[in-house]
């Protein structure tokens, strides 16, 4: 394996959501026995991060019904870090007794977003983190809470979203108590100067704190501003195999950055990720099936890897 | 329109070469007139450099039997500049005759895939380059000679392929008389470490005689790679509109970048490249329309411009 340059990181977590992000957005009700295939081929093909769901009421997302089995499975599997999402303070006790590894409440940055999807203002929502990390506090359990700005980069309600706003929003979060924060690019509205702009500032606020970047990938840009995120420093990134998710607004359009594409791109770059992209495109492959009629995307499973790809150093300078 | 980061170039160019890259690639044979519409259409949209063909034997590339006649047509457009790709003398000849504004001469830094593909060595190119200059200089027109070193990050034949040979190769065309070099990611092997790494030693030595870089989508790191490539200073990159193109080695595989893509990424990042948006996606419409049954790619027509693209800098930085 090749070096990474010096102005990027040396090694980088691919954070699986497809479980969650991805099975939300689509029509297709995806039996627990595959999820747990998929979750224990995801971590065979060595991703040791995954959400496995989302602790919301199974009458609004009966997609995610079985998350809390999902995050027992999850659990049984050595060094696997298992994250949910939580919506609020009930949630947040769900993901606690179901003893997940980190919860992610998620707060939209822009005003009229957060109002008609969550209908709390976003202040509203980093009062409810102040709850949940009572609670877990007063619990004695380990698990972390994540903060998550999303809407970063504008959303298609309100359009913009001040910069100054996010920052103070992912603040707040963490004076109210949350051990780590992140950054959505929601709608796929960023570009790479816009993700290296932000990130910096979001670096120098938060610092090792800063644990995500979550692209969608909707007008093509996923993957640049996760490399535009890296040069800021950042190494965590949340994405789907084959990147399914799409966008509610945008019929057929893409959802997050494509797992294997990511990992392709570290992997390239001399990014040590720990995955075997070989295993990721078999199970890929599984997943398309059990997804038959849905539209996934990524580029890589058509290609397939370039015959350079992961040649020593000596044989790339020489 | 807000303003770029100040490490990006304030304004770049897109080539469109989907006519010539795109159109050799796919099945669908374009008539004449359709070609012309595409022309003209884009020119409206703002694109001022397109490349609309190739001087080779129709016996070859039947599609691209019409350049003279599209050449001709492109020199009524004013300040439209018009390239072709010409394999060898005889094709500059008839490169010279039309009355292009410049001739693209393509090399594969690959030797393998240079003997595969042009029957020729790298260093017979240069040469070959050195005769066109001759020619060139000896007709009194004045159409440039671009050396276009492809397979420069490696190929499906040989693999890898050396960074000091396809900096020692761009330096030989150079030296034979090209105005021009470019670099091109043939099969879609670069990824955006490489690229910054190959680009910014390439405009040391070619300084403002660097002319374009070139990427193809293959893998999903395009516009990652374009987005590198304008960090390390380099404001002119060939396209396809709707991607079109393909990998001869991955069918269904994507083509280039997708000019609309593109356009989208770069206006974005408030870089200028006087391109309507709207226009190309209609643009593309038509294109598709003509194209039906071929595969096509890009995002950017499915979801739709951002509420918040182009919107004046105040705006964004209240």
């Amino acid at each position: 394996m090749t070096h990474p340059p010096a102005r990027l990181p040396r090694s980088a977590v691919i954070r699986e959501v497809g479980l969650r992000d991805g099975l939300q957005s689509i029509a297709t009700i995806l039996p627990t026995a595959q999820k747990i295939e998929w979750i224990r081929a995801a971590y065979q093909a060595g991703q040791r991060e995954i959400e496995v769901g989302s602790f919301v009421p199974a009458r609004l997302l009966p997609q995610l019904a079985d998350t809390a089995e999902l995050v027992a499975f999850a659990k049984t599997l050595p060094n696997l870090f298992t994250s949910v999402l939580v919506p609020n303070l009930r949630g947040a006790e769900n993901a606690i007794a179901a003893k997940a590894d980190l919860m992610i409440v998620p707060l939209s940055a822009s005003h009229a977003h957060s109002l008609a999807n969550l209908r709390k203002t976003p202040d509203d929502v980093v009062a409810e983190v102040a709850k949940i990390r009572a609670a877990r506090d007063a619990s004695g359990a380990r698990i972390l809470i994540e903060g998550g700005v999303g809407t970063a980069f504008g959303c298609t309600l309100q359009g913009h979203v001040d910069k100054s706003e996010v920052l103070r929003l992912m603040q707040a979060l963490l004076d109210a108590g949350a051990d780590r924060v992140s950054i959505a690019d929601t709608v796929g509205y960023a570009d790479p100067g816009m993700v290296r702009d932000l990130f910096e500032d979001a670096v120098k606020i938060a610092g090792d704190r800063f644990w995500c970047g979550h692209f969608h990938d909707t007008r093509g840009l996923g993957l640049a501003n996760v490399y535009a995120a890296l040069e800021a420093g950042v190494n965590r990134f949340d994405a789907c195999l084959a990147g399914i998710g799409g966008c509610p607004h945008a019929p057929g359009a893409s959802g997050n950055v494509s797992t294997e594409d990511l990992a392709y791109m570290l992997g390239s770059m001399g990014i040590e990720t720990g995955i075997d992209i070989d295993r990721l495109l078999a199970l890929r492959t599984r997943v398309a099936e059990w997804l038959a009629g849905e539209t996934l995307h990524g580029s890589l499973w058509q290609a397939g890897l370039p015959k350079t790809f992961g040649l020593p150093a000596q044989a790339l300078s020489a």
